[in-house]
């Protein structure tokens, strides 16, 4: 059975790939992504064939990939992140009916939220919903219905893909449905290019962060009713604070 | 400044470490953490001086690592799974203040939500949400709102901590409160002792998986109303099947 590995490289900065999937990509002949994932890892595994396709080319990508298996090339197929947050494997799990003889191994890795969050402090420290405002393939009207649910249930959110070229009015959109259920003081992060050059971090309250200008390489972080800014950080406590220094003055149980 | 790392060692296998955390503990005089945890890294790092508290020591933890920092070492504390999921960073941000001098910095990891779908095949591919059924901190009054929000926006459902000893039948309630909203035939998923010896994996309806039994060790994934079975693994579609197949067809744009 040929073995094609979907592997999550993470948010970009070698280091911060799972010592697994640098090892599968060591072991790989051929590594297939898009032109910008590719780029971020090249020079990491030289030696290496490298097959790519533009953004939108998702459905070719992985018949390369399945191809290149199928003829019995150890082959991966590289996400940024973790290949099953917004990623590849589903759609390479779907068109693998198609390929009997290839076996697919899905490796993971640290996906934005997380990656994104140990840069902002501890933001998903308790229950969170992770929600794209990409319309391109779910109707606004779900994305809609789940922000409100969210927002109403207390849960801490973390946005994907919050804009772009053509969806520029979709954050504030976003933040105005949270509004309704959330204070404007609520404590709000973004990150952008996470581990990578131009890493930007930023704080602002939920008011303000309807008129932030974002872009598809920002994470954004919306804090639950506890979220507070510690020393420049975004927390979101787990233990109330009220118990910890109950706890800290050695009443501990 | 004295640096305090809060590493993320993911689910348990040395390989699902990041390279940044392998370097990192690599770096350090001293690595902090609950008994279990230090006990799955020791090997792999011979020469350091482990520190170690049970469970429930959560904050003298915290100071022992802030100690030793403070006292000119380098010190990591570590977390299984990410550090900022139900882990530690929170709590060691909250710590952080009374020890000015000593800067912390939060390495991320792999968490159960991404290590855990990665074995079941891709459940979160599509908009998710992430809830601890321990009540421990947390009113049950909030989890049960968490968990009909989340069912009734139709978001895939992760939980951590299904159950425990004390919380046997937290599952089975939570699977009721969902059922309100979902159909029994939802797809879902459980995955134990993620990336290492014993691991298991299994799938169920929704209607069945309120009868299992699961542990502590045990991450539960529930489907949303796309979810399906594909060649055995567990797969959310992100992309509508019949536009794949449109797509597929050759008549993509």
């Amino acid at each position: 059975m040929n073995k094609l590995f979907v592997v999550g490289i993470g948010p970009g900065a070698y280091e911060q790939m799972t010592v697994r999937a640098v090892n599968i990509l060591q072991s790989c002949e051929v590594i297939v992504g898009y032109t910008v994932y590719v780029d971020l890892v090249r020079e990491h595994f030289p030696g290496k064939r490298f097959l790519t396709t533009p953004m939108t080319r998702e459905i070719e990508r992985c018949r390369m990939a399945f191809e290149a298996a199928a003829a019995g090339q150890t082959t991966a197929m590289i996400c940024s992140g973790d290949a099953g947050v917004y990623g590849m494997s589903g759609l390479m799990l779907e068109i693998g009916g198609e390929f009997p003889g290839v076996e697919v191994e899905i490796v993971p890795g640290v996906t934005a939220a997380t990656g994104g969050a140990a840069v902002l402090g501890a933001p998903l420290m308790h229950d969170f919903a992770v929600v794209s405002l990409s319309d391109l393939m779910t109707p606004w009207e779900t994305i809609e219905a789940r922000l409100l649910a969210a927002a109403e249930a207390d849960f801490v959110i973390c946005l994907y893909n919050p804009s772009s070229r053509k969806r520029s009015g979709y954050l504030q959109r976003a933040c105005d449905l949270i509004l309704r259920y959330r204070s404007g003081d609520t404590v709000c992060g973004t990150v952008s290019n996470i581990g990578r050059e131009g890493e930007t971090v930023a704080l602002f309250l939920l008011r303000e962060l309807r008129d932030v200008q974002t872009d598809m390489f920002t994470t954004v972080f919306i804090g639950n009713s506890q979220t507070k800014v510690i020393g420049g950080r975004m927390v979101t406590p787990r233990i109330p604070l009220c118990h910890i220094n109950h706890v800290l003055s050695g009443e501990e149980k």
